[in-house]
């Protein structure tokens, strides 16, 4: 904790008391630069967060800095709707060729607003549009957003009852790994599917998370990803995978699906799609479910032209080869070593992670908290997740140097120690 | 039409299906500036539709781009989900003073996501919490977003079509003027409410707009909003005035209802807030309302602290003192004296509107889209609204020059004109 | 009340709080013959409820009595699902002779389960089947059954908050008369059907009941009918009549709606069809509606054969030609005149029905039960309807004599005097 | 089939489409006695289907004739709504004495309308109402009504998707033995119940039957049971046994509940509780859970008094001692010897069931549809069920006799052999 108390006033009698993250890291932030937070008192955090996964570049990375200002400066077309844009035109080009013809995707792009869950709506609303079904399958602990739609597919019953009226139109299944090892995957959604007793509405569409980031760094095996779209390609359901968090390179490759060699009917991005934390986000599917009215689905802010300035600076410096991917490969094994170590030292300590997405889970389940909580006194912000915070989150940058990640791991090191 | 034909193949080809604007106005845009849109053939169209109302301080606006790229410029924080940060705090700080304490309105500001329909679904969320009840009430004609909380109390039956499941827990009600223009307002609302045999959910809340912007240009009386408050007040029913294409001095005052001299229970804001067409939305609502939990309610760009800048900046340049709401009515009493005089010319055609928000209607409800497709051939861009896309909209910034009104109404009235 | 205590014991003990005419009617019925109950202490009860409208042809009719005693002896099949059954193919073939074919009514007959609320369910579901839409209108203080798809469609907001869960899909409209007396028919929901941008999702169907028994004898003119059924043909949406408890007779001709030359889509029958108060129900439409596969609605009881038999001798012996209506009408006259002097001597009183279904209303609304009870002390059995059970509701039987008919009108004269 | 054709004109012309026995059995009931039926043509058909259950006294029992014969004599009151009579009086205060006290269950009993159907959506209201919530979990296969709410908790997805809406509020689990004989019991349910990011909305209660008749003579152990009763217990949810069908003796107890030990927390009764056919039903629910209000749940003809006569009658006659409950796992014996032999006969056939209540399954899943058809030509009377008709279902009277039963089982062995 700081010395000098931050003035935090405002937020606290302005403020509504749904503010959450500011209640765990009470300081007043003023600058970020890359993986480094400043707050207004002087004080420097490392960033083991990355806005949820939406600073895979890190804070105000200098390339799209650059590109960003140059637009502003130039008066490009700040707000477009979904207006012909010069700007727009080159992201469209750009993703094109950048990510979606080297990869062989064929997929449609659509704006459906600039926030992850406007793209979860849309996702869902086209599924059962197309398949002329309500029901939607999720998977336990999976996380979509929090307007109507997205909340339905959403486990955590929490957020759930915020809602203020019954979720209805979605069933949940196990995800991977989520009984007891024995039981094979699949055999309940199958039995369901295949009984036409079984009282499951037949779904649309199945939405999942390769790596459940919310639910508590769940990683899906590549296996069973494939299993899944299997089932769903055998009983007429389309597979929608919510790349939100853990797409974007997350993983390694720019889609976090790309490993396990499955094409989604539709995907949706957000986070770190504008690559500089600019609200922004696109729902992709293949061209034969491209069944929407012009204007059927629509949102102000579907055409924020900035944030596509930066997202077309991103594929050009990131991704127009293999490097990134490698990188965060050899980043991901640097994690791993050191969770490796640290789950040696402690018992009732175990990690899991793909990519730069990484966990460390206690038995005692409170413990993550205490941890996040030390880590910040000692300039690490690290979040927890899962449905009891029992998971220490790990989601820095992708462009976090060897040394920055060397030195977050050993303040988490200590952190964990310190809490034992 | 122009004469090179704009390269759109990327949009017609990649883009989804969905797209709309763009078809409408079929050139590539590249900059704006003040009341000015270019594309990248350098033709100039002057703007009367401001972003949906977005851009009530014009393309992006001097005041705004130097705040903004300042803070760019030096690493400000850009993504800040609930964090407490420099930007948020001034912008809390100006909010109360300049808005809320002048007016004497007590509300809790929540940042529920940086888009209009974020804004409206957590409102509804709320509101049900808060009273335990599923049903809300909407107007006929309602327009109030496409994530399924918002689009089950919005009228349009295509936009709910694409919802793919019924919508529910939703009951419209006649808005001002709806009906014969005999039948008493409320007559019906009143008599379902106190009658227990009526049939009716008993609501958590009503939602309602002012001006009816997507609906038409539909004007509320003040009249019929107290009395819309005064029922809301009787039967324990949440007052929800959804200011999103209205506020923010659109008609005038800041927000939409002082005229009426109402005090909303909950109040949702977006399009303009930011002022410089940066996605961002608040959520308001009376303290004793604010029965949220920590996170109950979340976003990952709910704090799109660049927008944050320029929100700051618009309060302090244009809010300090009354002449903003001045200026904006003398606007549009110049838009009114137009469109009289275009009415008188043309039988059939009526208009409506206040403040900088305006509407003309045609007998012939196919002449809107003519006469705005018409407008663009001739630099003018304008939108049409209402169910049957019948009116035409006027929302020019309100910026514009008394020059610049006077060219868009002239290039209007030949418009007209020209498509008799 | 009874000088002898009645031995309530178990009901008070054994049987579930939601028990309610054995409150109002704190005695234990033994016998009844025609119009008469008679409780095991020898006290007798003229019967103007008429079990609800279920005992058209009296208590114990001595000529159902004899067809269904005769029925039992000589052991004709009791329970038989769906069977074919020599009883069943005599009441199908009389009901087709005696009441379809003169009415010149082309309605195919189901049997979906015995109590008036199945046939709702059925025809609902049928109705959705056929027009693949969810929304079904309904009217304020309409009553259709207690099972989740009827009480959907019933007004009363206590028998609603039962569901637990929200009720849906169904949205009110203003019965006949139900506003200001000014507001013209059917303004708001035609409004409502013609405007695309209403909000109402479109209804597969209307259902109303001509009278509304349980809402207070609301009776419909036979020009809102016929309006009614009109704005359901301009529109696409089926007409239901639930004629369950004004249709067998009770306003006059077998089917209610026939004074309005109207021909539903759909009727629902039930309560005095069997005419012995035995459990039987019956949901007609035309033949062109008739989609559904075998089985694909069902119930085990719609098969039950006594009341087959009971219903067969009613439409011989009561409706093979037209002395029934005749009657009914001739005793409606004599219950009218009886109420018009009542309410001619009781300010604040008022009166409306029709055939024999009449009822009194009084300005001070907790009149009506005092009157009820007051009248059960009497010996005159009469019960009280409405949302806040504020009308006195007169259905005795139709076989009623002229002279019963005014020792009833009499005793309910004296008990309103009593109560003033 | 018939030399003579049976007259089914009237059925297939004026009957709706959606009846089903009478295709199967294409002749014309007209009288029955004890374990057979007799068309008009003179043949005999031994009945091994009871009336779905209905009639697990037999036919036209003369006990019960005798005491219903007597009643309508004497005009004891036939339609009674919720009123006392001496006919309901006498079934409460023998309910009591003869099942209830001996059996130590402390249920208050509702009259929830005459039909299952009626009964389980009274069950399901009071559940929600007791629990504040919406949610309800069944099983794969149940069968619970045709209207809404037991539709929406029915697992065969051709009866659903006549509703017309999407069934929501109700989540499936898997019923004994569903899986793969290795997945521990409610591995799933629990999962999802102790973890609160499963998605599942808490259930308010859990509805299930202890042989799934409809669905296929699916029989849940004694244990599954006792598992089940415990699981509800530790996670507040109500227990919700419907006995509909395979109560009143049908597997040997008088509910088929009894075997396992456990005590539910409401129970449905139906189909043989009148013990003649005739409709009736009761909702039983633990004491403490009696919060309904005076008429929150009503019904025409919840007061089915020549129904209470009978059922009175059977509890006097079958039910004082235990000789009916070792009658009936005696026939089961003699039942279980046969199928055990023919299935030793048939490679591809297996069999289940309990007490009088048994199925046989083929590999083939046409074959069961054959054997019905057959058995039918050959004078025996039997039905399939399971989702996909792929079980022959054995439910004869617990009244039928050794010899009845083997003549019954010898046609069916002859009917299996003929269809190989």
């Amino acid at each position: 904790m700081t010395i000098t108390q931050p003035d935090l006033s405002v937020f606290e009698t302005l403020e509504s008391e749904v503010r959450s993250y500011c209640r765990g890291w009470p300081t007043v932030f003023d600058r970020a630069q890359g993986s480094y937070l400043y707050d207004e008192d002087g004080h420097t955090y490392l960033d083991f967060f990355a806005g949820a996964g939406s600073l895979n570049y890190g804070h105000n990375n200098p390339v799209l800095k650059r590109a960003l200002i140059d637009y502003i400066e130039r008066d490009g077309i700040t707000h477009g709707l979904d207006m012909g844009t010069t700007a727009k035109r080159a992201f469209l080009e750009t993703f094109q060729d950048v990510i979606l013809r080297p990869r062989d995707l064929p997929y449609k792009v659509m704006f459906p607003g600039p926030t992850g869950t406007n793209a979860v709506e849309a996702a869902l609303k086209l599924a059962r549009k197309v398949k002329g079904r309500e029901s939607v399958v999720s998977f336990t602990n999976a996380f979509h957003g929090m307007s109507l739609g997205s909340l339905a597919v959403t486990g955590n019953a929490f957020k759930r009852a915020g809602a203020g009226i019954p979720l209805v139109h979605g069933t949940p299944m196990p995800f991977d790994n989520y009984l007891d090892g024995q039981t094979p995957d699949f055999i309940w959604f199958e039995r369901l599917l295949e009984d036409s007793g079984s009282g499951l509405n037949q779904p649309a569409a199945v939405i999942v998370e390769t790596i459940q980031g919310e639910g508590g760094i769940n990683v899906a095996s590549a296996e069973w990803l494939r299993k899944l779209a299997d089932v769903c390609k055998r009983w007429d359901m389309l597979l929608i995978v919510d790349d939100i968090q853990m797409g974007c390179g997350r993983t390694g490759g720019f889609f976090s699906f790309e490993e396990a060699g499955i094409t989604p009917d539709i995907v949706t991005l957000s986070k770190s799609i504008s690559g500089y934390g600019l609200p922004m986000s696109l729902t992709l599917f293949k061209p034969e479910l491209d069944v929407w009215e012009p204007g059927e689905h629509n949102g102000t802010f579907r055409g924020n032209n900035p944030a596509f300035v930066t997202a077309t600076a991103t594929l050009d410096t990131y991704w127009a080869d293999g490097q990134m991917e490698k990188q965060t490969i050899e980043r991901g094994n640097q994690i791993e070593a050191a969770l490796r170590t640290i789950c040696a030292e402690h018992s009732g300590a175990s990690y899991r992670g793909r990519g730069m997405a990484w966990g460390i889970e206690f038995e005692d389940k409170s413990r993550a908290n205490k941890i996040a909580r030390r880590a910040f006194d000692l300039g690490l912000i690290i979040e927890t997740s899962g449905p009891e915070s029992e998971v220490v989150k790990l989601l820095p940058a992708l462009t976090t140097t060897p040394d920055e990640l060397d030195e977050g791991l050993r303040t988490l090191a200590r952190a964990i120690r310190e809490t034992a």
